[in-house]
C-alpha cells in the first residue's frame, strides 16, 4: 500500500522526539497529533488544552472532551475510548487512512482497524528532520558548550586528585565515577541541561561500553567519559566522550588512544554531503583491523571495536542518519557524532567522540574540547 | 484471538517502565525482551552483552550478533533485520504468537507478521505491576521523602522572601518559578532523584495544570507546586502537590484551598481494597458540584475540577490503577495519587496531592508533609 499522505502521531513528547518535533509542544502524557489536507492539530485534554494552545506550532487545538460529547450521545452514559475519539475526527475530514510512525502504538492501531481507520506504519515519517535548522544548530551547540564545561569542572577535580594506593584522593575524598558525574550533573544543572547514564568508568568498567561506572577510579588506568545532555529548554541535545588518565599511562594505552584518535580523524575527514554512513563505519572497522586490533568475542564478552561509529544527534540522542552497518547517506546539515573505541580488559577502554555538521565543504567540527589522555 | 501466553516486549527501558520492570535492566536504546515457555531472556547487542549479564534479572542473555550470524549464510553479505532475528529465536522455541505490550510498536508488528510472526496486544502484560512489593514502596517512599525536603528548601526560600510591589524579593533577588524549580531540583539531586515537568506556577498560571510556571511569583496570590521525581537509582517515582500563598490568602481563596482539602480526605477515606476508581472520582465532582464549584469553558479554557483524582505510581509517574472516569477497582497494596483541584482565573488554582498505599484496612499516607496554604 502506497503510504497515506495524512498523518496520526500518538505518544508523549517528553519522551518521544517525533512528537515533539511534529508538535512542538512538551507534555509527558500521550497525546493526539494529526496533520490532515496538509493542516496539522492536536486533540487535546481539557488539562492542556490551554497551554497546547499557547505553547504548541499546530495550526488547531480541538478539545478532546468536544468530540468525545458529540459520540456519547444524548445521555452522555456511552463510554468513549480513544480510538472512537480518533476516527471520527478522521471521519469529519473524511479520511480512512493515516501514516503514523514506527514505534506507533499496536494497541492503537489494532483499535483503529475496527473503528474503519488504518494505520500505515512509515520508518520516515519526517525525514526532514535529519537536516537541522541553523536554530538547531544553535541549540546542539549551546548544549556542546555546557557539555564540554561540564567535562572541564571534572576533569579539574581529576587534575587536584593524587594517588593513594589503588585508589585517587581529593580533599580527603576518594574519587569515585559518582562524585565525578555528581559534579559533571551539577554544571550541567547550572546550565539548563539534565543528563542521565551519563558515563565515567575507569579500569575495567571502561571496557564495557554502556557501563555507566561506580566505585573509585584507579590512577594510571584510562577513564572513559561519554556526556549526552538535553537542553531543559530546547531539549536538543549533544554527545562527546573523551577518554583520559590521572597518573601514567603505559606506552600501549597510549598507542591505544593514539589509534583511537588517528581513526577518528580519519572518519571525520570522510563525512561530507552523500557520503555513506555505512562505508564510513566499515573503513574504520577495516583500519582497525590493518592496525592489528582484534574485534571478537573473549570470556562472554566482546574486544576491539564492536560498536559503531556515530549516529545522528538532535531531539534524540540517538536518531537518524547512522554511521553503522545499517547507515545511509549524510544529508547536508545533518548533525552527527564521530566516536570510535576499542576494549580490551587488562589495558583498558579508550572512545573519543565529536559532534560534527554536515556542511557542503565536508564537515564543521562542533566540538571544541580538547583531546588529551594524561591530566 | 486468545493472548498468547509468550511474551514480546521492545523498547528502551530508561522511558519504558514496562520494560524495565521486565528486564530489570537499565539501557536508552531499545532492546529484545522475551518470555517464552516461562523462561526470560535477553536478546542484547554486543555492546550491552557484558552490562546485561552482570545487571539485568533475566533466565538468559542471548547475543543479538550470534541469531544474525547464523541467519547471515556462509558469505555473511546478506543484511539481517531485527524482525527476522526475533522471529529466528522464537522459531527455535516453537513459537508463532506472541502477547506484546499496548504500546508495541506497529512497524515492528507488521515486519514480524511478515517473518511468521503474530503480535497481540494486551493492555495488561504484567497486571501485577500495580500490586507493590515491601521493596517497592520502600523505594517509592524513599523518593517522598527527597520530595518532602526537596519543597522544604523551596518553601524555606519562599518564607524569607519579602514583597516588593507585585513581585516577592529574597536577598537582592526576585523571586520566580525558575529559582524555586532550581532550588528544588538541586536538593532533589543531592537525594539521587531527578525530575522533568516540575511545577511551580503562581497566580493564574497556577490555573492551567499542567503549565509548569514561569517567571516572577506574586505576593498573595496562590502557588501550586506539584513535585514528581524519579530515583536516578530505583527509577521508582512519588508525586505530591502543595499550595501556598506567601503574604496573605483573599476570605475566597482561603475557602478555595478548604474545600479541596475537604475533597481530599473524602477521598482518601474512600480508599480501600476493591473501591471502584471511576467511583471514587465522580464523587468527587458531586462533592464540588454540590459545594457551588461550576466545571465548564470559559474563555476558551477550562474551570472547576477537570482532571482525574489521581493514578498510580510506580515504576511510571502515571500508571495503574486509575482514579478517573476510566477508572478500575483498586488492588491491595496498589499505591495511588489523590489529588483533587479547583481552578478559577482571577481567584488562583489550588491543588492537594497525597500518595497512599492500598492496605486490607483502607489506605496508609505515604505522604507526610503538612498542607498549609499560608507561609
Amino acid at each position: 500500500m502506497k503510504a497515506p499522505t495524512d498523518v496520526l502521531v500518538y505518544a508523549g513528547s517528553e519522551s518521544d522526539a517525533t512528537m515533539l518535533y511534529a508538535s512542538g509542544f512538551l507534555a509527558g502524557d500521550p497525546f493526539i497529533f494529526l496533520r490532515v489536507g496538509g493542516r496539522s492539530m492536536l486533540v487535546m485534554s481539557d488539562l492542556e488544552l490551554g497551554r497546547a494552545r499557547d505553547e504548541s506550532k499546530v495550526d488547531e487545538v480541538v478539545p478532546y472532551s468536544a468530540v468525545e460529547k458529540k459520540l456519547k450521545g444524548k445521555d452522555g452514559a456511552k463510554r468513549v475510548s480513544r480510538s472512537e475519539v480518533i476516527a471520527r475526527v478522521l471521519a469529519d475530514h473524511g479520511v480512512a487512512a493515516v501514516s503514523v510512525p514506527d514505534n506507533f502504538p499496536l494497541g492503537l492501531a489494532v483499535a483503529l482497524r475496527k473503528q474503519g481507520v488504518q494505520a500505515v506504519p512509515s520508518a520516515s515519517l519526517f525525514p526532514e528532520r535529519a537536516v537541522k535548522t541553523p536554530g538547531e544548530v544553535a541549540a546542539i551547540e549551546a548544549v556542546q558548550r555546557a557539555t564540554e564545561e561540564a567535562t572541564d569542572e571534572a576533569l579539574k577535580l581529576l587534575r587536584r586528585s593524587k594517588p593513594r594506593g589503588s585508589k585517587l584522593v581529593v580533599g580527603g575524598e576518594t574519587v569515585t565515577s559518582e562524585l565525578l558525574k555528581g559534579v559533571i550533573h551539577r554544571a550541567l544543572m547550572d546550565r539548563e541541561c539534565a543528563a542521565t547514564r551519563t558515563i565515567v568508568a575507569g579500569g575495567d568498567q571502561a571496557c564495557d561500553p554502556h557501563c555507566t561506572g561506580t566505585g573509585p577510579v584507579a590512577p594510571d588506568r584510562s577513564i572513559v567519559m561519554d556526556i549526552f545532555p538535553r537542553s531543559t529548554r530546547t531539549y536538543y541535545h549533544a554527545d562527546m566522550s573523551r577518554t583520559v588518565v590521572r597518573g601514567k599511562a603505559s606506552p600501549a594505552l597510549v598507542k591505544l588512544f593514539k589509534d583511537v584518535q588517528t581513526a577518528q580523524e580519519a572518519g571525520i575527514a570522510k563525512v561530507k554531503p552523500g557520503a555513506d554512513g555505512k562505508s564510513i563505519h566499515e573503513e574504520t572497522q577495516k583500519l582497525f583491523k590493518e592496525m592489528g586490533y582484534a574485534t571478537e568475542p573473549r570470556g562472554g564478552k566482546m574486544v576491539g571495536y564492536f560498536h559503531g561509529l556515530g549516529h545522528g544527534v538532535g531531539l534524540d540522542v540517538h536518531e537518524s542518519p547512522w554511521l553503522t552497518s545499517g547507515g545511509t547517506p549524510l544529508p547536508e546539515h545533518s548533525v552527527v557524532t564521530v566516536e570510535p573505541g576499542l576494549y580490551y580488559p587488562g589495558l583498558g577502554g579508550v572512545r573519543l567522540e565529536d559532534m560534527v555538521l554536515v556542511t557542503s565543504g565536508g564537515c564543521r567540527n562542533l566540538t571544541r574540547y580538547p583531546k588529551e589522555l594524561v591530566v
